[in-house]
């Protein structure tokens, strides 16, 4: 069932223990640019460096102590697999996590350093799904899917929530979207707790499947996904797009230039490390000046995990 | 005079409309790592993106209207040139900045961003201090210097104060070492505001000066200064020396290879920006551990300012 006011407010009380209130900065220097207000929400700062650890311990501390003992498994080679197998560490659970055997080192360390198990596959995902199938199977863990799992919504949801409980009044609040369950998060968040701020969600042009979804009134895979925003690679989900496609003003998308521009924009100003992703509502900004003039902008931050030593201005 | 409480006190009031109460961070994973409580005042988000806003302010926020009216004048091709000619320029007045005609382009850059009137001199001593008298005799500008100067230690004492404000009970409080202005402002808001904690400076190995000086007790100039740590290559002054000799409770130094590891594991784990300078400290705690451990420690990030095309770990 998609997640209600209650529910949201309940994951709030669940993981509050296990995850930062993060803080909201400002720049004066980017407000200037952009002749608008722009307020950062800096999941960044999240534990394990992004906003999917809200969802990852939400949907894990929801599970009973049967499950719990049994652990939990996911396909992930990103942010999401590292807050899973953080969350199971902090409970003392394993966490199973299938990645393909192409994923770059810095993410494999991450999830190793959470303790996380980690099964190697081929990078596709009919092998990815095979093995995390026979995984589960065999150990009998939960499956936390990355996005298309209303408790990692209602997980997600409370980034939002929080934005409203420190800031008000935002005309707009932008997300980036790739599965969908940050943006189908804020949206419930935005509905329950500001209902008049419009809610965007933020794409890479060259990864625009949501886009298309949402403009074309069905749910369209991505194909041949190609972005330095690696966060965004993945499809809306049958959980999340209908929460999008009812909820959601706008989707705006970014070129790549801009959303590289954007994010050392940000690096530079504000003095913080956020991965591509994090810039794509920046860079959407800077493509439709026009709209978010005088406006005062909520931006989801919604992670830093990036590899130091592959920057794309090098 | 060396600034008593009352100075630092007042110089807090006349500056705190212009710079920004700067955050105090901490990280777990860090606190874990070194088995100690570290917090860490993060300078690199104030104005201009060092502490050295604050005495920047303070010192040209005590001139009177007429010597305002002839504006400042300093050589310097670090922080203090930013942070000198964007209080000029917040003040409408004129900022005459002396740099080495070999100085980066985004040193440039960013001096002339905040409006600051540029003469280039050869990279010497002799050469900054020709040019600088030349336009101080041809403006009337006032010059303030970037340590030497008890205006500018009372504005860099005021990030010491914030920090005994807003955290109590530091055994240590580590800042970096150049000029010694950041180092004696911060030993003197000790001894006014936290005397119980124990004062160090934080310098490379390549570049100790203050730690030859405070040693053998006589000021002995930096001779071919070599490192990483671009913000620390000057000379303690005639002024800051004699606090620096009567308070300070010791000076350790870091090797290169520690300070871009701290500067690194400063960026991974806390996703900030920070300066070769300001890992310098977290050096120092790295190579002498034991004498750190289970400690509360303080620690100035003193800036944020670093060339992203041209990172130490590339």
């Amino acid at each position: 069932m998609i997640p209600d006011i209650n529910t949201i407010n309940q994951a709030s009380e669940r993981i509050k223990k296990y995850i930062h209130r993060t803080p909201i900065l400002t720049s004066s220097i980017i407000n200037k640019i952009f002749d608008a207000n722009i307020f950062f929400k800096c999941e960044n700062f999240q534990k394990a460096g992004a906003f999917k650890s809200r969802g990852a311990c939400n949907a894990l501390l929801s599970l009973n102590n049967q499950k719990l003992k049994k652990g939990v498994a996911t396909h992930s080679s990103g942010n999401h697999a590292q807050a899973l197998a953080r969350a199971a560490h902090i409970k003392n659970i394993k966490a199973y996590i299938v990645m393909p055997d192409n994923s770059p080192k810095v993410k494999i360390d991450a999830v190793k350093n959470y303790k996380g198990i980690i099964t190697f596959c081929s990078p596709n995902l009919k092998s990815r799904e095979d093995t995390l199938k026979k995984i589960i199977s065999e150990t009998g863990a939960t499956e936390i899917h990355p996005y298309n799992n209303y408790k990692v919504i209602a997980g997600q949801a409370t980034a939002a929530k929080e934005f409203y409980e420190d800031i008000n009044n935002l005309d707009f609040i932008i997300a980036p979207i790739g599965g969908g369950g940050l943006v189908s998060g804020t949206a419930l968040s935005t509905v329950y707790f500001s209902p008049k701020t419009k809610i965007i969600a933020a794409e890479p042009e060259q990864a625009n499947d949501a886009y298309k979804s949402f403009y074309q009134g069905k749910l369209i895979p991505s194909v041949n996904p190609n972005t330095i925003a690696d966060g965004l690679l993945t499809s809306l989900g049958t959980l999340t797009y209908p929460i999008i496609k009812k909820y959601v003003d706008s989707i705006f998308t970014a070129k790549e230039k801009n959303i590289i521009y954007a994010m050392r924009l940000i690096w530079e100003r504000m003095k913080i490390i956020i991965e591509p992703s994090s810039a794509v509502p920046l860079a959407c900004i800077m493509e439709n000046r026009s709209f978010f003039e005088k406006k005062n902008i909520g931006i989801i931050i919604s992670g830093g995990n990036v590899d130091l030593n592959n920057l794309p201005w090098n």
